[in-house]
């Protein structure tokens, strides 16, 4: 029997892997069970011969996963596993590596050969400077390809997972440039099929320039916002507009300082670029330059409308 | 016949006016006539003697509004009407004036003398400093009562009003020392009923302070975002953030450039003291001072959770 993973199966056929179990890690299994693989509490229509193992930090999480019918196996993520991490590595098609950036390095260097011969490997850290600089030609015997769903909320671990968070959002492809096209494409279809609709290839440079604007400077931006607070009651005189923008600041504190501190140099870029426009408009309203400052204004309407046609109705 | 205004009678019995039948007040008259004054859809039940007059300077607003029973009568405002418009301020126990802040602080001036003796006249404009300067002590005859419902959206005029925007939003009351009481409850009674929970009471001064950090200073921001983009089409690698963080940029320019400006030693204030924040975070990343950034960041999560218990749920 060929021991190499073939993506001309029907997806609903390959065996999922998950290294990490968190929120994202979580709800991407819930959405593999749910949209792939068929629901298990629907046993008449269960046919599909697809799996998903897991394995995490916590057994807690992993003994839920299994109970809910989302894993089919599972080993605890610890250095007294390794044998079995390495049999669980060997026999998926697709595994989802959904650890802190850090931390995802670490385990790609030290199972790297453990994979399954052409299976999909794929990780989900938001800068990816780290990952490419670690591994510049991507691993040998499998299809690594970084990726980046662009979803998840403010919570964290696997209770909070949910399948439906990936419904008409962003994923950014970041294939290498002998990436087998069939494994991405297989990769893509499946990213589809838990609900993705805007799926974007570019490169690991060009990702960590957006990401810095469209995620990291929004996150500095939303903390900076409640840090200046004269007090933590002045939402009673809120009408919304303070409250969505500091959604994002119930920050994950260690996550957010890696991610910044690992996309330095872009990041500082985009904040100085943001104090540029702030202190335009800042100056506007000091000298009451009306005219200036109600053009800007005008500009601004014009400029986000533009935008929200490249954003996904949610 | 006595010709003041009673409060002690059942709120659906009054004679309500609007003075600006744009999203605001569309959507506040459209919220009495459901929650206050019976539905004249379902005529059987329609035994409330309550009515609601409006003017306003678009006819067809005026129209639409009276078609879909909303408004019982109207006058369209311009100069050649001031007598129809004295008129029915007269007739009025309940006035909301909701124009453009400097409109309000005009249309007040002239007409102050016209309402109807005893009743209830309120303004809802976002920065209060010109109204209680033009007004230092209320207007005679009447219950004067600045107020601030904290809701609306991004969009304008009578088409977009929506008369559930009021739901478990906050309401901020400016009465003036000597406001009667009884007019005052009889106030917050029919602002509670359209769906505000949490009434405020505060003065101008506070008012002012407080609104330009929750409300100004976001849209600073958010504009200050949206004009500092590389390009428009950023977003496709947007994950929410962003969206959530800019969807008030989708702003009314010469409405906020007045707010802007005639709250502006309040505004510019609260915009320093958040450029600090800001430049804390900043040099905490660029020096990679991951200790003293997790602590911040561990310490603007706490806020924003306690934040969270002032803030109603929607």
């Amino acid at each position: 029997m060929d021991n190499r993973a073939k993506f001309s199966e029907n997806l609903s056929n390959l065996t999922y892997g998950f290294v990490g179990l968190g929120l994202m890690g979580g709800s991407m299994a819930k959405a593999i069970r749910k949209f792939i693989l068929c629901d298990r509490k629907n046993v008449a229509s269960h046919n599909a011969e697809g799996k998903i193992f897991a394995c995490t930090r916590k057994e807690s999480a992993l003994q839920d996963a299994k109970s809910q019918g989302i894993i089919d196996d599972y080993c605890v993520l610890n250095s007294d596993n390794e044998e079995s991490i390495k049999k669980m590595l060997g026999e998926c098609d697709m595994v989802f590596i959904c650890l802190p950036p850090k931390n995802t390095i670490e385990f790609l260097l030290k199972n790297q050969a453990n994979f399954k011969p052409g299976s999909i490997v794929t990780e989900i850290a938001g800068v990816k400077t780290g990952i490419f600089k670690a591994f510049p030609n991507g691993i040998d015997g499998i299809n690594f390809i970084p990726g980046h769903p662009m979803a998840g909320n403010e919570r964290e671990g696997f209770a909070y997972s949910d399948e439906n968070i990936f419904q008409n959002r962003n994923y950014i492809f970041l294939p290498y440039e002998n990436t087998d096209k069939e494994a991405l494409e297989s990769f893509k279809e499946a990213m589809k099929l838990i609900g993705f609709t805007n799926l974007i290839v570019t490169d690991w440079k060009t990702h960590d320039h957006k990401i810095a604007f469209t995620s990291q400077l929004c996150h500095v931006i939303a903390s900076a916002l409640v840090d200046c607070a004269e007090d933590t009651q002045v939402t009673q005189f809120g009408g919304g507009s303070f409250e969505d923008l500091t959604r994002i600041a119930l920050i994950n504190a260690p996550l957010w300082t890696e991610l910044f501190c690992s996309n330095k140099a872009e990041l500082i870029a985009h904040i100085e670029n943001f104090e540029k426009s702030l202190d335009k408009l800042k100056n506007q309203i000091k000298t009451e330059n009306k005219e200036e400052l109600c053009a800007t204004l005008s500009e601004v309407r014009e400029r986000r409308a533009i935008m929200a046609q490249y954003m996904k109705k949610r």
